[in-house]
């Protein structure tokens, strides 16, 4: 009965973010705020004799993706299709969570509803340690604001209400376990912080300009990536730095206007989606 | 400081549904589900020294519309445009008024979050009489669930995780006011055993079997639709009634091979946004 079957997910930058942990996985999360991109990843879920993971053709494993074929009891190949750079604050390990939930949903008729799959994709992504917020965030689509942690049913979201083009250059990785595994009291108590302030004035140009605060204020910027978010800056441009990422984002043109030759993409109007032909 | 701005807000068709008064408008609304249309309603708000209403050019009255520009305080020049017909069942008087509250956001400059948008538009539209669940079904967009009535912070919503092709014919209005006002205790009764049993279950498939039964059971149907939700059924495909209008909806082609010239778009991914050419 199973068939194969194929989702999107949009990319996901943080731009700010607290920590919030809790014993059930699926209470534990984060909170704060970031950009969904139109640039993404796509899974494809086909039945297969035993769980192979695959991305750019390559053999692999993803322990999110792995804890999330587990409840839904499949046996597949899953193929990883990423547009983005992996590890470098996109949110590409859950979207390839969110991916496998929708696909294998769909191709296996396991008959769950949205916030079901988004709360098996969240608690394999927390249960990973790869990341903590990204899945909410990627159900939802466009500007998402996490006022509180976790999946459906206990998180809380809300949206500042703007489009519009979107430019990234990347640098390579940072350790997402590694920090969030690590004290965060402090980079919390920033992020509250910058929380407070985008929910008194729910703007892109505040999301940004708070999301520079933070990540000087969390201890998170690393040379290259501080010089370019000044260029821009310099050049009349709105940047921030991807959590967690050797990673930034600017507004419009800013990199290019900047003198970067950066990828470009928009913010994704839509949370992940199944794709058909139907 | 104010300019022109534009949001495009989906239809929605609500295929069962159950009425929850509350003296707080921001409480009232319904449970059910239905489906977000790609054909939907775009709104342009410019700052103007008196607000003027206009669809297809012709000067117009919308309640709701007037009831969003309130509070945000803005007097303003709309005009709705609807690639759907008003009075039938697809949400265009809620389309109208959340694309309101987004546009006058944007042109004006109110600072307002998507939660906030969204709870301005759906009081708007409780209070005017004229609907009670496609505001928060129109800002989710896909095939959104209302687990509980109301705007953001009440309302709780899910969703059934597919997508395709629809096609709708329509033959004209029924009045919501005149349903939603009188006596819904039989209504309400079947439109919660259909939301449970959507929920054990939630496919697009079963949707539509559970709004057949409900406009049954609900005693809403007219000869009109009965006579071409028959017709789909007996040619192998799936259709429903739209609550409320003399409306119906099809999954794929269903209509088509059924006979019927019927209009045709697709499930929408997003929920309403605000459009720029930025």
């Amino acid at each position: 009965m199973a068939e194969s079957a194929r989702a999107f997910v949009p990319g996901h930058v943080t731009a700010f973010f607290s920590v919030h942990r809790h014993e059930d996985p699926a209470r534990a999360g984060s909170r704060g705020a970031g950009i969904t991109l139109s640039d993404g990843v796509s899974v494809t879920v086909e039945p297969a004799p035993e769980t192979q993971i695959v991305i750019d053709a390559e053999p692999t494993r993803i322990e999110p993706v792995e804890r999330v074929l587990e409840p839904l009891a499949a046996t597949a190949r899953v193929t990883v299709e990423s547009a983005l750079p992996i590890g470098a604050g996109f949110g590409v390990s859950g979207a390839a969570a969110l991916g496998t939930a929708i696909a294998t949903n769909r191709g296996f008729e396991c008959g769950r509803s949205e916030n079901e799959l988004v709360r098996i994709a969240h608690v394999a992504e927390v249960n990973s340690g790869t990341g903590l917020g990204d899945v909410v965030a990627q159900a939802r689509g466009g500007v998402p604001i996490r006022l509180d942690p976790g999946a459906p049913d206990h998180g809380r979201l809300d949206g500042v209400p703007e489009t519009g083009r979107i430019e990234y250059v990347s640098f390579g990785d940072l350790s997402t376990a590694a920090v969030i595994s690590g004290d965060t009291d402090h980079l919390s108590a920033a992020g509250e912080s910058a929380l407070a302030d985008l929910r008194a004035r729910p703007t892109l140009s505040r999301l940004f300009a708070l999301g520079r605060e933070f990540a000087r204020e969390a201890d998170l910027l690393v040379p290259e990536v501080t010089e370019v978010i000044e260029a821009v800056t310099d050049a009349g441009g709105e940047a921030t730095m991807a959590m967690l990422g050797r990673t930034v984002v600017a507004r419009g043109s800013g990199l290019s206007e900047a003198g970067y030759d950066p990828d470009a993409c928009r913010i994704h109007p839509a949370g992940a989606t199944v794709r058909t032909d139907r």
